[in-house]
């Protein structure tokens, strides 16, 4: 059907075209939540994730993940594109979580191998070509519409990995066992950043559903659109209600970490709930952030930007949130495909940066940190011309 | 028609998207105008905004407005994802009118008001259900495409409402009748916020037209689309003219208000315009802006970011002028029609916010204000690290 | 065909939206490039080329260029929206590599006579009405798909005119011969420019392919996009390693230039090229930036956006590329295109330029510049809160 062809195109364009503009979202959210002087190489990272991961998943890993470029339903051009715009996002979620110390050229290797093998293999057990099929590790029958686990989880166990490695940010954690507060320097950004993140899931959630062009794909995807908004929306006001409730105050980056949190938790199954479902999957995910948040800072697990309580807790919450309020979805499909990935990308990401930073060491040392990587790593810095107050 | 569904889906689909780009276009525009210690506090409101308002609308208003979820042209799903897009705008031109301060928490209350009943009466009666059929007071009659009357007029008479009982900034008008000018403290975003409210439009009036699955609706889409864009033109060109005649200087603040307020004039009748004449209603939609700016100060109506010149006096001007550029459209139903929604909303707004006023002051005290909002109500500064002049 | 025309009109309507993204683009590159002092009169040259351009090109050029406005394959209406978002982008490259000292009023006046006639024309020969047919100076069988001459060196002819004119910054060249490095004032603004212009560029390319309608124009607009990207991505890359490789830091500004330079260098053949060509292509085209940057300094053409390089250089090169990466196309005329174009547009843009700068100068005084053209030109400053160190 030529039509139904190029109804797809153009919705894959489209769908492309929103997750692309998650590109300057991260950007904008992770160089407003960090210190001035590292804002130029938070920025720099963020680009070069785009520029390599993208071409390195079109020469290698796209291959990898699906076994060939063939497409019948809709331009094969469009169906990488929309594939391509994936990729760099497990990345951020990694690299948002080291920045303030993390020098760029090893995240830079890092992306290569990632975006090449690592995330690719990801794929090609859930959505793509399946070399596990028939095996006792098959994990295709779970159900994870836009990457709660193959998106979210497997970038935040990267992050975990990498944090284990590269250890907290200078004086993050004090003597006496305290976490000492380092402030977003940019407000605007973070709330310009999480707002275009936000409207880039209404292309990735929207877009996964993979095809618009009969009335009940229109349906589904618009409602799995509407799904994914709700749950933003019940993430943040949870997460405002929480804050106002203990602190009086309206954190706002707590808040839209809450939002990202309910975004992440719909990921799964936003194309299976009922219009009401995801007001719980999502304010329990703007919960989870809370909660998370304050967790990994007990644990010393340094993260700037509260990605593991955003990407890893709520990709977990989300793909077995699928099970719970989806009837015929397995729960143990769903934890199996959990653990399967899980173990992988954390052992796979791990042995990487471990072998990565004997060569190329990813922790800017201390006076580099107290100067700011941007002039270390970057040679500009981010805002010249303004006088600091530190 | 299966075809004409799908295509009308990822249509409202599209123009969905567009106007959901006005909530960080509404975010930027307004951090961008107000001083540096009430940033935090504008975009949270703006946030919170759009999170609460969305659910409000979800869960009460959708209903209360069209009376059911039902709909034969396209998905259901999206076409309640149009409307919902629409609902924090009437919301964020009351809010951006008492920045500086307004408390949050009272803002939120009003918010789930106007979303979940206000409003929504004002689209039963426009463009929804209808209670009023066959009464005297029946104004379906009024053409009115995307809200000049239903979303600018009705947000703007809240804000009318607001600011009779919050009353000025502190300081803002002295004793010897003088009016403090108070410079936007950041113009790129200011810029930015505009360009992506300017983008958003091209969404709320061409995504009105409702379908584009037809040639004539094509061409009325387009048309549409055009005659906004190019009364923004003429609304950004008459005011540069009129500060340079006056001042020899380009206020960029101002030229973008005018670009604005020539959007909002067009936003009745952009489908039945010809080419030209949103030239000519543009260019009076920024000449209102000028000398409205002025008036609201002369009454000592404080309004930080020009919201009644903007989106009251031509929210009434664009409802109007449909009349005198088409032949076919009764002057009397739009005058009916302004008066009627105008009457409600102002009169709704101002019991509601006088009630909610008693319970939780809107109005930030003098030492908050001085202080900033950011600190009192949300604990976050904008910009900490930045040396402040003031 | 009912149904193409929709499809088409819709899709135009999505190109031409992406396109007008990059106004916000442009101008937030720009205002992140400058001195803090000139922001706010960069950001408003931004807006009023939109509006000026966009007018002129409405009520004059438009017919100028194409003889009619009737279209059968869509909307004439979105064909138009398609060309107009095309305008402004010419005027931006010329008043992007002048900013810092160029005034606004002549600015204006060269904007309308560019959008009036001298675009207009470039267009009337290449891809509209060609009143050249049939003459020696027919190029009507250059490939030129989206503007690497028709756009990008149209416009940065027009700015070596202006170079030619107005003369360098203030202090940039000292008299010893040494260049005055003048750091960019907002990095986080260049970026989030820099990533609105790759977006744009997806509906500028892919738009120009005209229809969507067909597989293989389905087909064709999906590769053209890929392309598209993959040339901005390789362009990124190599100027990042060259960065790394000379001074061991990654300069953002100018691996965003690289960025941009892929994207125009790909901008006349992407929808011939096989998915290969365009990384090379692209990296050629971030090769030529850095290059070009030193190269343009030491002419001492003041350009401090580095338009020269970024628009005329691979605007050349791009055009040149498509006989040497497409078999079927003749390198001759592609030349011929070039020089025809070239040398119209330079002597047009000269001549008006120069005659305008008699009754308007372009140039900002020494001591104006000192101050910064903000508080001249628009008696608003652009962070007027911010304490700055110079």
């Amino acid at each position: 059907m030529e039509i139904k062809y190029i109804i797809d195109t153009l919705f894959a364009l489209f769908a492309m075209t929103l997750i692309i503009f998650m590109v300057p979202g991260f950007a904008m959210l992770e160089a407003g939540l960090v210190r001035t002087k590292n804002v130029t190489a938070v920025l720099t990272v963020n680009v070069m994730i785009y520029a390599v991961a993208s071409l390195a998943f079109m020469l290698i890993g796209y291959s990898l993940a699906f076994g060939s470029w063939d497409n019948d339903g809709m331009s094969k051009w469009a169906a990488f594109l929309f594939q391509m715009a994936f990729v760099g996002k497990t990345i951020n979620i990694m690299s948002g979580g080291v920045s303030e110390r993390a020098r760029i050229i090893p995240l830079i290797f890092f992306t290569v191998i990632m975006a090449a093998i690592i995330y690719p293999l990801v794929v090609n057990v859930t959505w793509g070509a399946n070399f596990l099929a028939g095996t006792a590790l098959d994990i295709s029958s779970m159900h994870d519409l836009a990457g709660c686990t193959v998106i979210h989880s497997t970038g935040a166990w990267a992050l975990l990995a990498a944090i284990l490695i590269i250890g907290p940010r200078r004086r993050r954690y004090g003597k006496d066992g305290k976490v000492r507060v380092i402030p977003a320097s940019n407000i605007p950004l973070v709330v310009l950043g999480a707002l275009l993140l936000w409207i880039g899931w209404f292309g990735f959630n929207g877009g996964s559903v993979g095809s618009i062009s009969s009335k009940e794909n229109a349906d589904l995807v618009a409602l799995t659109i509407m799904n994914t908004n709700t749950a933003g929306l019940a993430g943040a006001v949870i997460v405002a209600l929480m804050m106002y409730l203990k602190y009086k105050k309206f954190d706002i980056t707590m808040i839209l970490n809450g939002a990202l949190g309910g975004l992440v938790s719909v990921t799964a199954g936003a194309d299976i709930f009922d219009m009401y479902a995801p007001i719980y999957i999502g304010a329990i995910g703007g919960v989870i952030v809370v909660y998370g948040v304050a967790l990994f800072d007990k644990l010393k697990l340094d993260d700037p930007v509260g990605a593991l309580s955003v990407h890893l807790l709520n990709g977990i919450w989300g793909t077995i949130a699928v099970a719970l309020f989806a009837s015929d979805i397995s729960l143990w499909a769903q934890i199996k495909g959990i653990l399967v990935v899980g173990i992988f990308a954390f052992t796979s990401s791990y042995v990487v940066i471990y072998v990565l930073n004997k060569f190329s060491p990813f922790r800017a040392n201390d006076e580099e940190q107290l100067e700011g990587l941007d002039i270390e790593e970057c040679g500009v810095e981010a805002y010249p011309e303004f006088k600091r107050t530190i």
